[in-house]
């Protein structure tokens, strides 16, 4: 497989939500820039990515391309926390496995969604507590 | 010129501070859907880009692909608020101008360093109004 095939059947794989099979693509010693920082080691990559595939909703695959060692997606995402979260990851690929990963997306819609529904929900304990109307 | 030249060129451009010359490279009428909305029109994309390009520091590309009609590259950008703000474009280009791009970067540091920033300001103010120690 080129790189450009294991990028994007990895890509399918987990926009299928089948974690699984994203990460028989995805190398033991994988490195992944993230937006909040490295992520090392394909157990702590499943664990960066498991929430995030739990919440998704849909996904549109809008690029692909790739040479002998890398490829590149560009894709829209759509979770219970954001209507649209569009990714983009670069990725080095060896022997049929992503073995480095830098993932840009956008962290702020994501933070303000989960800040709004932390205030909703001291504002519901509030009210349960007759503190509030 | 192909997509991924006019793509790189444009990048070459800008990140080298020349937003004149990075523009030539921009359709009047470029549709530009970056993460905090829609952009239209050559005016308005100028006006977004400017005051990036103002505090870049230095970049880096990492990649670039293209086909027929279509370009992406994927970039770190060093800037007086944010060390390390890595960005991605995928890019439609028709007649050696960029018609339409899809801008995916992390607004969070960038917002946190504002919002320091702005709390730093405020407390100067206090304490230069005598109100704060």
């Amino acid at each position: 497989m080129t790189p450009l095939q294991v990028a994007t059947a990895y890509h399918e794989a987990w926009t299928s939500k089948d974690l699984d099979r994203a990460m028989t693509y995805v190398a033991d010693d994988i490195v992944c820039d993230a937006p909040a920082g490295r992520i090392e080691g394909a157990e702590a990559y499943r664990a960066f990515m498991a929430p995030f595939v739990e919440m998704l909703l849909g996904s549109q695959l809008w690029a692909a391309f790739g040479d002998d060692e890398h490829a590149v997606v560009v894709y829209d995402t759509r979770t219970t926390l954001v209507e649209s979260g569009p990714g983009a990851e670069y990725v080095t690929v060896r022997n049929g496995q992503i073995t480095y990963s830098r993932f840009v997306f956008d962290r702020l819609p994501f933070a303000a969604a989960r800040q709004a529904a932390a205030a909703r929900q001291a504002a519901a304990a509030r009210q349960a507590a007759g503190v509030a109307p």
